[in-house]
């Protein structure tokens, strides 16, 4: 068994340790946080401490905390011979500070609190600086998900900014989509099965064959007809984005 | 039953044909195109012409052909007392130009001509002149679909550009990430639950409820190293959507 202590218990950090609870190679040592954690755990009888000079022995510390916090936070971490790993997308390995073997450990998913989640069908992006330890947390990983990719830095990189794409702003779309429903009294619920449509179509095509609409047409008449129902802002992002499908 | 007779052989005619063939509240009487119909309709039966003088008698003639071609087209639909509409979003039921009863059957969905659709699932966007042929029309599409909405030709304007901001934006916004990808050597597969889950948060959450991300935080470190990836195009994209979310 696998030896693990998650450090934080902000999203990530509730939904990895109760994946882990249930994981066959793993043993869930301890959580640290500085705030109370989940009644949850406590529950279950998980050790929980918020005192750093309390934290256990293992194998692997996962630090799962906001990102601007890890650097620092990780120089606290020195165990020698273990491994630190944090959970972000954003930051390098290489922002780790601690005196131990290093390596990253990300989930790439929205995940809540609150929202029931399994881990089996959620990406994890791992890194490690050695062999062995790329081989310990992709035994983790394995145990926990289906869904195990071999990620450098670099590449996390590109694929959090592709998920500000995919998700955030993707988001902000289906935002806009729900104003212009209330503006015209229509009912945002109509849209639902075209959202629903439009992501499981890149399932089987690639977006560049799947594209459609009035831009890639180069239909000049609908699209005068759409920018005239759109306030300036909403005009600004038409523009833009049906340009940016005409190239 | 209601005789229905359906204008054309695109996505939308070829797939509204097949519900309809299906449907206990309609007789599918005839399929008029300019071009040779799908050989489907042939080895079931269903009577198809390309000749305009041989259209037959009905209660209700679809026109489901390019947006630009129905106005024109519908002079040619001269049947008094019969209704006839048109499937279109950006089309108003006015721009029909034939002595008859007018209406509007417009199903919110991206349509293909060879991939199977349930159109029990597909919002199906009614509209007419009087209460009778509303309640025909509503009579047809309750026969194919679950999802029936009263919606007036402003309204559907508005639907039909939200439709753009869901699908075709959204869709483009698939190609970017798709293109990160690739730029970065890492599979585009990794991004497939991220954008599944995207799409499934606003079936229980508003998009406003829901937007998560470095812009609504204003984190402008992570906003910086993600400018720092992408090319012009990208960044002009990611810098006015992120200002969007912002407002």
């Amino acid at each position: 068994m696998i030896n693990v202590i998650i450090i934080g218990n902000g999203n990530v950090a509730t939904q990895l340790s109760k994946a882990l609870m249930k994981s066959d190679a793993c043993n869930l040592v301890q959580i640290y946080s500085r705030s109370k954690p989940d009644n949850y755990f406590i529950e279950k009888n998980i050790e929980t401490t918020q005192k750093l000079n309390k934290i256990k022995n293992a194998d692997l510390y996962i630090i799962s905390i906001s990102d601007d916090a890890i650097s620092e936070f990780s120089k606290k971490m020195n165990f020698k011979n273990k491994l630190v790993v944090h959970t972000s997308g954003s930051v390098s390995m290489a922002e780790l500070k601690c005196n131990t073997n290093k390596g990253v450990f990300y989930p790439l998913q929205t995940i809540s609190k609150n929202k029931k989640v399994s881990f089996k069908n959620i990406p994890l992006c791992i890194e490690a600086e050695t062999k062995n330890d790329l081989k310990l947390l992709n035994k983790v990983a394995k145990s926990i998900s289906n869904k195990v990719y071999f990620i450098d830095s670099e590449q996390r990189k590109s694929l959090h900014v592709s998920a500000v794409f995919v998700n955030n702003f993707t988001n902000h779309l289906y935002k806009i989509a729900n104003d212009l429903c209330n503006d015209y009294k229509v009912d945002f619920e109509i849209l639902k099965p075209l959202i629903n449509e439009t992501a499981k179509k890149i399932k089987k095509l690639s977006p560049k064959e799947a594209q459609t609409g009035p831009a890639i047409r180069n239909d000049k008449k609908t699209i005068n007809k759409h920018l005239e129902l759109l306030n300036k802002n909403q005009q600004k992002i038409y523009t833009l984005l049906s340009n940016s499908i005409r190239e």
